[in-house]
């Protein structure tokens, strides 16, 4: 077995992931572990999961990942964006359907960026990213803004809504294809 | 004369800094340089202030000061906060007044937070609060959330509508206040 320690604080985002990464990648064990790392406040996700894996990995030395999602609202110049999570703690779901009442172009998108850290000290970046929009109101019972995100290829419901099947289609889900076919190409004898 | 360098993009920052610095301290020369530091995502402007300076002193050697400052309010759990700058390039004055659309709690807090570096490398961390509320609609010509937050000390007038004023009784000001007593201290013969 391959040990992949995943760095979060979400217990959420270790349900996804572990059951996402073990069915692409049996190989591969996810264990999670709530390391306080300083996140940087830059303006991409991508940045912001690099600068943390980097530093995670200096304290494991281990081959490690950290996940950074967020969520950009076109009328809203990509608002909440890589301060999701501030943002939601903050004002929540009210507050951003709040900020939408009467704008017709209710257009996001979820973004995932995934940093690995391999062994050797090999950083890499991968993203998912799912188009979709902001319904008119909270809908199903889900963690941070899955019950006001409505992916394209849901047909009509929110990330709340559909459970389970949020992670077949979801931003992280594709982030994690994508980790997941680097790490079994390179763990294949 | 004393020359300490300010760290920002701001040009606002720059014009209010240099007028009450020179002014509070008249041995020293403000001279601004904009220079890109990365910011950490941190829950605090002291401490968003005092890495960005370290990172500053490191590159440049010399007396250096950051200034980073938000706007919290009360009824939406300290939003925007530490993330102010990125909220208001985003959702902007007319996003927050949405947001505060029929809430009778406006209570908000302005906050400062300098960060000094001196040519020995000691760090300094000076801050500035104003308590005040949100007004119900922006008033004045100001930068930032100038126009919609009103000082408890400002006779009802937002800090845009307050002009020069704004700089006498401002939460940067009482920052400042603090940095130039310390550094006419320790510049006196």
């Amino acid at each position: 077995m391959y040990e992949l320690i995943f760095v979060t604080s979400n217990p959420h985002k270790v349900r996804e992931v572990k059951e996402i990464v073990e069915r692409l990648a049996p190989k591969v064990n996810v264990k999670a572990l709530n390391l306080e790392l300083k996140e940087r406040q830059l303006d991409s996700v991508e940045e912001i999961a690099e600068e943390a894996v980097k530093e995670a990995f200096k304290l494991l030395g281990k081959p490690v990942m950290v996940e950074d999602a967020g969520m950009f609202i076109d009328a809203l110049n990509g608002f909440p964006g890589p301060y999701s999570s501030y943002v939601f703690k903050t004002i929540g779901n009210k507050g951003i359907l709040r900020l939408m009442e009467g704008i017709e172009n209710r257009k996001a998108t979820f973004k995932s960026a995934i940093a690995f850290c391999s062994q050797e000290g090999l950083t890499l970046i991968f993203t998912g990213t799912v188009k979709g929009e902001i319904s008119l109101e909270e809908r199903g019972e889900g963690w941070g803004f899955d019950p006001i995100f409505i992916p394209e290829e849901g047909g009509g419901k929110t990330y709340a809504e559909l459970g389970p099947l949020k992670n077949e289609i979801s931003h992280r889900r594709r982030a994690l294809e994508k980790l997941a076919t680097w790490l079994s190409s390179t763990l294949s004898p």
